[in-house]
Parts: structure tokens; sequence; C-alpha cells
């Protein structure tokens, strides 16, 4: 391993973010399962001085739905320090002025509540699934169509995912489809926007060198925080795939077994 | 107009292909509308001494089906002058032993009647309309992650198309999709693919530069049969758009108002 790199740059670190699906819990029927030895290890690095936030892409739930849910598979997580697409959105709108046309998840929708969108002038899609029906998907492209300039939001990129019966097909897939309807370039709120992560960072007060970045996901987590200037590893679980430990354009700054092993290098390689 | 452009062209010409929906007739209630003039054009350019082939991207109905609307319309058609990408799939199927996975119009089915679609090896996607629920695409994505080499067919790349409640989502938006979820490129099977222009004039007996073809679609009709080195005049009718004769890449070698005028000056210009 280079100089500065995983396991030695936890040294100089200031924070460390969490992606959450894959990383800490495994989704599946009812809440999923907290992943082993992840509720102690947010407890030792909570107990740390080190910041930490968590990030993530979810868009099925809003977020204190989502929340208490991770609450109640044991971990002591709180909605503020938690980042995910939908809050960052309704940030985006107040600040350009936008109405949307959501296209997104039913339990999603709670955080759009104080949000204007009569005569929308914009359109947001998040892991609809279920709602990503014709009907719907034909009603969001003819409000795009019938703008002027349209402007698409998608909550994050991702192409599948993967529940108890199968795999799923993500937002991603369905950005893909109405760039390719109305000809235009969708800007992604959520991993692996460097706004998005620069939000994470900006609420912490520190440069993105002293910052670390786990998640399970290569391109979206690591890649993305790699991007911004943040140190990135990879966790053996979630959607990790062994191809991705030689993946063409991404490479971790280091790759551990499970967010418990992480844990344990950070704090021994820090003395506490 | 250069030398060897449209009319002059109309010298050498040996057969003419006319695009349907949009030259033809207009889609709609029931049957649709005979576009004016159309039927007699078709009926005039039978009795010349030039071929005459019909090709289409309709794929919610069999050829059988969709000629029988032809004929209640007023046209002398019959189904094997008309070109559509189904029986072209068909052919593509046994010539490589390919078992497809089917997301396709209920009305498209017949078609693909005498094809082994057990354990399938590829999938094939046309404009299934309301069958491209989220349930459906994820199925069709499933087969297509779970093969070695996973192959999918579009029959057709269209964007959308208007029908009489409204702009509807074609099936090239959904081939994206799935394009975008397996990390892959689809092969097209019908307009503007080479093969299937091809075809048509194979069946003709003639040189690409011995045709014309006659459509409504700028990129897909005009550019996709000038590619192939045929001339290509598009009818300010169906999809037309007065934008299209400023496009950035595609210029027709003639525009025309509708098939009536395109017949009045190809017979003309030949003396018939």
């Amino acid at each position: 391993m280079a100089a500065g790199g995983w396991p030695d740059c936890v040294q100089s670190l200031k924070g460390v973010i969490l992606d959450m699906c894959g990383v800490l819990y495994d989704s599946g029927e009812g809440d999923g399962v907290a992943i082993p030895g992840s509720v102690e290890a947010v407890k030792r690095l909570k107990a740390s001085n080190l910041q930490l936030r968590f990030c993530t892409n979810e868009t099925q739930a809003s977020r204190e739905k989502f929340v208490a849910k991770l609450q109640r598979l044991g971990f002591d997580i709180s909605v503020c320090e938690v980042f995910s697409p939908a809050p960052a959105a309704v940030s985006v709108l107040k600040h350009r002025g936008l109405r949307p046309h959501l296209l997104v998840h039913d339990g999603l929708l709670p955080e759009f509540d104080g949000v204007d969108k009569t005569n929308p002038n914009c359109v947001i899609i998040g892991d609809a699934a279920e709602n990503f029906s014709y009907q719907n998907l034909n009603d969001a492209f003819r409000v795009l169509i019938g703008l002027e300039k349209p402007v698409l939001f998608s909550l994050g990129q991702g192409r599948y995912y993967k529940e108890t019966d199968g795999l799923k097909l993500d937002v991603g897939v369905y950005m893909k489809a109405l760039e390719y309807a109305c000809d235009l370039e969708a800007e992604v709120i959520g991993k692996p926007s460097a706004a998005f992560f620069n939000s994470v960072l900006s609420d912490m007060g520190i440069q993105p060198q002293e910052a670390l970045m786990i998640g399970d996901d290569l391109v979206n987590d690591v890649g993305g925080a790699q991007r911004c200037g943040m140190k990135g590893v990879q966790v053996r679980t979630g959607k990790y795939r062994p191809s991705d430990e030689k993946h063409p354009t991404v490479t971790a700054d280091g790759t551990v077994d499970d967010l418990a092993r992480a844990v344990d290098t950070i704090l021994n390689q820090r003395g506490q």
C-alpha cells in the first residue's frame, strides 16, 4: 500500500461517512437484519474522537421512518446524522424556485409535504418500484416534454439492487429511459454526486482529505468519495462482488471483510 | 437541388419503399384515418413500372391484423408486401438458434407462435405499452442478467409517438433502460437498421441507389435509408416537424407536403 493509503491515512482523519444498506444491515423481509458486528462498530466510532455521518441513497421511505427502522435493528443513529437524496432535493428546489412533478415511492412523499407541486416545472424520480408503471412514466415524460427547458432530477443513479425475492431495477434505469425520451441529461442528487458528498463534509466542517467513506458500492460510494478527494474503503458485504477488486476504473483505498474489521483497523491505528 | 437529387433522381428509380403510419394514415380511435390522397397515391404507384414495398416499425399487432386494418381504410396492400420487425426477428432467432423471452404487446404474440420460448437465452422487446410494468421489466432484466452473454433485441428504437390521448413512450426508451441496467448494447431490428432496409431491397432484387424511401420520420426513415445508399424523402404529415428541415445531422433529399404530392412528382418526372 502506498504511503497515505489505507490504513496509514487514518492517522489524519477527522471524520468517517458510512453507507447504510449493505454496510450496517441487509434489506429484506420487514426491517432486514443487522450485519454482524455493525451495531457495536457504530457504537465504537461514536465513542472515538472521529465525527460520524451516515449517507444513503434510500428513497423508498422518509428519513424519519428509515432511521426508526435502523434504531429497531439496534443502531444508535439520529435523523440529523443521516444524509439522503430527498431532503437534498427539497433544498435544491427551494434554491432554484422549482415546483416538482414527483415519480417516487409512496413512502417518500412525506419528505415533499411542504413543497409547492402546482403547475410543475421539473420532474423528480426516485426508486419508485411498483409506481414505475407505463402510465406514470408517460405522465412524467409529458411534463418534461411540455417544458421549454426540461429539468429532470434523479435521486441516485443505481442500476439494480437485491431484495429477498430477487434483483430489482433501480432509479438509474428509469433516469436513462427519460433522458433518452426527452434528449436531456438528468441531474443526479445523492451518491455519487460531488454536491451531495460536499454537503456532508460541510456539515462536519472538515476537508475532503480528512474524511473516509466506507461503502459496499465500489462505483457510487468509493469512487464517488474519491472523486471528491476523500479516501474510500469497500466492505465485502452487501452488493460487493469479488470482481470489484479488479475493476477497470475504480480502485478502493482499502478492502475489508466488514464494517467491524474496518473500525478495528481505524481505532487500532489511531491507538484508541 | 444538386444533380442526382430529388426530383431528378426518380428517373433512375426501380423501386419505392413507403413508411406506413404518418404517411398512409394517422393512428387514433379504432383504425385511425387515411391521409387524404394516400389511397389513390398507392394505387397509382402500383399501376406504374416501379416496384413497391411497405416498411413499418409497427409492433402492437401481427402483420395480418395490421394489413387488415389498412385494407379497411381502403388501401390495396397485401401481407407479403409489408416488412415489419417481428417477422425479421423470428428469422434472426432461427438463424442464430436463440429462444426469446418476450416483452411485447399482446397483439404481437401470434407472430412468435411457432418459436421455441423455453429456457430463454435472449430477450426481445417491442412497443409493449401497458405491458411495460415494473414487474415485466424486472422479469426481462432478470433473464438478461442471468445469461453469460446477454442478448437484447429491440424492435425499433423510437422515443415516443402520438396517439389521440397524448404522447406515449416508445420501445427505444425501454431499450435504453435495459441497456443501462445490464451494461450492454441492444441489437435493433427494424428501421433504421441497415439489415432491415437491405432485406426489403433484396426482396425487390434492386440496388440501394435504385430505391427511394418515403417517410415522416426524418431520422429513422430518411436518415436510415440514406445510410444504406438509398434516397430519402420526407412528407410533411405524421410526426413531421418544421424543425426537421434544419436538422443538424440528417438532410432529406426532398421534402413534400404529403404522399400524393410525392407520387405526383415521381410519376410526372418519369412521364407516367
